[in-house]
């Protein structure tokens, strides 16, 4: 018996509209799905010709060339949104009053204002809404926030944060979107420290106040020409540069509101770590580390065990009872980045089956950047900031 | 312009059926390949349900009953093997007969004659063949290969192989057809053995003699449930035991025609392996090592450094550079295990196209079963072999 | 021909009289020094019997009531310091007027104030003075001093330090003098935090501002038995409780002098974390990290290796070239904790004899305090402190 | 009250010699001793003026031309052989007769036949006999020892031993005592693979069967100059060279008594391993890992964990239960390869004290000589050899 359908209209392209497309093209043959994902139209924007090779590549069957075609149109479910972080805020709004599911890539908006709009208008609309902070689906993760669950970690004192990687170490990057404020809202603030914030409140608990100290090493940049992109610099004969108007690092001390004492680190230059993800947590009864670079990898220590046998364990997080693992290949068959993808897409669509609501969303999104707000306020004035002073 | 279609019939479902329908699908999608692949056909076998609910998943058109049916077929261009091993050579030698292009998992056979038989066929047939040893494909694997066929390891004196697994530590796992000599071949000197010396006669080269020991530790199991599966015991109310027919651990010393003195350990039984297939490589300018458990990272030492800055590089490998890594997501954002069937499937494309020879295929894939029917041969006389001594 | 005698005062005893007195013992063993150590006399203060056992264990020739007795004697060439905190500026200041070269413990003092009151004395007299942050003359850090004086390091953009310890996980363990603010200065920030500052320094440079939070998780904690030392509780019965007057944990941000942005996360409730002393430099042309729990262990990026070979590697940091450590066994023989008390120990002789400088010294240990001073006032008024600021 | 004191006779000096004089030094301050060692009497052989350099150093009280001259002595209590191995035979068995407890480096001797002897003699004459395989009494192996006593590994099915070294890579490393086979009985077989063996006999059990390759690489080396020891070649300008008569490497695949499969891989070719000596254990409760370079870290998996919470912990064997580590500096201070001399002096000083067997001895000594001229003959006759052929 044919599943249903569900139309899929995906706004933007690039590296996200392509880890989108591999999961809704993917997502029922791993997963038990209600709903077969149509991916239905996506939309072209300046680029058609490129726009129609991926169309033609990943099966999207109809090309708009805006997004508000898109919208409109009567048959579409779900929005997915993988445009820069700017226009989020607008599409998300107009597709929550057309009625739309949404499914929208992280950070949620360049600033707390417009996630709380956000919110609004999905809270009214009633409509599912996504934000993929994908971390948060690795069966590593998975388990973790089991065992913190079943209280094998107890009351937590710490949390250490990091979030490392070193794309922009060459003063010659160009000056891609990701390097301009009112495109991306920040810089790694926004773009690493929203994921990392995005972890701490699923496994920690919600930040109360904030020091931090953001820094712009290299305060020019060459204009980007028009092969650059996120981690690809492309080839590039601009003469001219332009102002960085973001942090390239940015370092904090943070306090939970369960009291709980923090850092967060998180920057893009970081020699040698390409996509280092890196939490530390410190209970009363256990402890866990983690790095994406190593994914499958948990390590957990049980303060129960008898003391001289203690130590931190890894755990290869890829058998059935870590979290969506069991999906995939058997014991110590390591998945990858884009496995996460499809997790998401599944528990997406059981949410929209369900009428039910998924984490991390708009709400979420909105105290991610909130909390990042009081970062980049406390880095300006040098102080510490209440996290309820960003109104 | 749309790319030019090419029919697949698959023998056989279970694991490796989906790996494989899970590359027919998308490898079109991530890679540049000449052909469009149509999950044409498959068989059902004694299992038609199942089968006609994997074929609605994946998308097979159509379902056959028997393997001959398709082979039989003028529509079908490449016939992909993910039988038992025993199967293999029965159906390869049927598909090159009727001119099929041959994409077949491993271990090739259960003895050197039938390679050499599957092998004289396809050479007859000129059809291009292909075996599934994966990790060959791993973009770690490849730049490994590619910095010794650059001279940057030197004269090789040494590979330390072993591929560690514990799913059989339980002596009550049921005896599936992994564990009868008759449908494997062996038991982990096959399973696994074959996969190790794949990756030796890859990176280092030929092996001329063997000393090995079998073991097995548990004579009888328990017959199997209808749900048995490689590493997943099932539900079963057997009463009744069957003999173990097949090696439980295989431990192995080599040396290779090129001088390198070698060692192979394989096993089930050792716990919290998972998936644990790694290598030391020591040469005279440069060592390597590797793990697929962390298949994204490989060890590199370089010699010709300064001694005091000598160490075992950690090398991400997920660049442009890494082999076939850059078509993926960026570097740090690790891939898994299904990724390097991927990898193959576009391999295997352009050599259909090109009408040149992949590697490894069917003489790879004789090769290899010459080295463990040594092993087998020199365990059971308590003595070295010759590779040469198996005819 | 017979070296030079020098005569030690030791004043304290307890685990670092008997590393220095280790020290002592067989410096001149290992080392080329100009002088053969004497262990003269030490104090026994109130607990006499055991004094004269670990005298008599360890040989000093002689035993004192009091530390003035010792620091009066006109053959006593150097004192050594090994008491709690708070003694060691009136003990300096008296060693230094009566023109003995000194050897102390860290951290410096309770307070910046008494640290440059201990400065001046030591600048007045013209003795040698030595503090004894040990971290620095492990070889692997040596050797990281090395490639960084070298340039390989480049400009540096990060600090990341950590020094994490779980010996108060327990609230039972009882209230010992590290627990008190007048006898100690701090918790961890003092004594863990001065360490890692010290690392910084000596690294990275000086320190320019500073936020930090300080916290105690267990404000109160049993009186001590007589048997409570750092790290073992020993048996208690006692029912009175004290206050906890010292931070149990400080994580702080700061920006060096040189414009690098760091941070520290200095606990004593990192459970699993038993002597963590972790940091990671991130720099323009290469990356250091080591964490003092592998001690033997650099960990060192080139980022002018070829891109795709360019990994952290593991140095083994046991050969000649690595620092002190070719004095001792041999590559990959590591060696211990004690062992950097004897290169110490080696260098502070050869400061003695030629009449020169050794580091760190009192100025750094005022350096050091200052840092810590500003923490301490950062996390009391939730601001941004400037170092200048502390007088 | 004073220690009763107990003379040591020295034969020998070098790298053991340096080693064993910081034991017999120190081995009273850090423990508590029945014995005060005193370091007697050295011999100075044809290198007078070093070996009185070296017992001013160290103190031993008086240096003897000829070791008879020490065995001959009243006085003297223990006999201490840092030889080349060769040497070992005629000094134990005389030492012996006089009545000498003996220490004695390893290996036992260079053939079977000459460790039967030893036994002989110290049996007949009551002697204690201990054999420095020191790697026993490192902490984290004195812990693995006693969970595999107390049941926690189970069953062993496999060991996977391996000791690689990297240090006569060069093809100029100097044809030093070790690489002549009337000297050293062996190479690394002999030097590394009687650790390894040691190791395995004392966590797992008696050999059975062996099947071994030799490999010599570097048939002719330049004969050493003056200063050429083990790991340093020092400056030679000899244009001759000589025959290596020993292996450079050796692999082997054994059977165990108690049906345990297992491996030893021991070479000095392999790149950037130091000093590598390496184990892994599998059982049916629990495994175990170790690696001397990291020598403060067991790995050990309980199988008795649930599941999904199973990894390999890294257990820091810093703490009072694990082994002799309590007597040092507390959790995470890690120790180094000249601690283990001191836990063997202690342990040997108390067998003498009682009376009481130390291990391993010459007994055991000989088991492992034997082990290894089975793996010789093996290599020889390209076949398996049983231990029980060696006579």
């Amino acid at each position: 018996m044919a599943k249903q359908k569900i139309n899929i209209g995906l706004i933007g392209s690039g590296f996200m509209g392509r880890a989108h497309s591999f999961a809704w093209s993917n997502v029922s043959k791993f997963m038990d799905t209600d709903f077969e994902p149509v991916l239905k139209v996506m939309t072209y924007g300046s680029k058609k010709e490129a726009a129609e090779e991926f169309a033609e590549k990943w099966g999207w069957e109809e090309l708009a060339k805006d997004w508000k075609e898109i919208v409109a149109r009567d048959d579409i479910d779900i929005i997915d949104i993988v445009t820069p972080t700017y226009l989020h805020k607008e599409i998300a709004i107009a597709a929550a009053k057309a009625g739309k599911h949404i499914y929208c890539e992280k950070p949620c908006a360049i600033s707390y204002a417009d996630c709380l709009e956000m919110e609004k208008a999905v809270t009214e609309a009633g409509v599912v809404h996504y934000l993929n902070h994908n971390y948060r689906r690795v069966p590593a993760i998975e388990f973790a926030k089991k065992l913190i669950e079943e209280g094998k970690i107890g009351r937590i004192y710490h949390w250490r944060g990091a979030y490392l990687q070193d794309w922009i170490l060459d003063p010659n990057f160009p000056l891609t979107w990701q390097f301009r404020k009112d495109m991306a809202g920040g810089g790694p603030l926004y773009d690493l420290g929203s994921h990392s914030v995005d972890l701490a409140r699923y496994l920690v608990g919600e930040v109360k106040t904030v020091m931090a100290k953001n820094y712009t090493f290299t305060p020019e940049r060459p204009l980007p020409g028009k092969e650059a992109v996120v981690f690809r610099a492309g080839s590039n004969n601009a003469t001219e540069t332009g102002k960085v108007e973001v942090d390239d690092a940015s370092f904090m001390v943070v306090e939970f509101e369960n009291g709980a004492l923090g850092s967060f680190d998180v920057t893009r230059m970081a020699g040698g770590r390409k996509n280092y993800n890196h939490f530390e947590i410190y209970g009363s009864k256990g402890c866990l580390s983690w790095n994406f670079e190593s994914m499958n990898e948990l390590r957990f220590l049980n303060l129960e065990d008898p003391a001289g046998e203690q130590g931190y364990r890894t755990i290869s997080a890829t058998l059935g009872g870590h979290g969506q693992a069991g999906v995939w290949w058997g014991p110590g068959h390591v998945i990858g980045y884009e496995n996460t993808f499809i997790h998401a897409a599944a528990d997406f669509l059981k949410a929209v089956k369900d009428g039910s609501v998924i984490t991390p969303n708009f709400t979420d999104g909105a105290k991610i950047i909130r909390v990042l707000e009081a970062a980049a306020r406390s880095s300006e004035e040098n102080r510490q900031v209440l996290v309820s002073e960003i109104a």
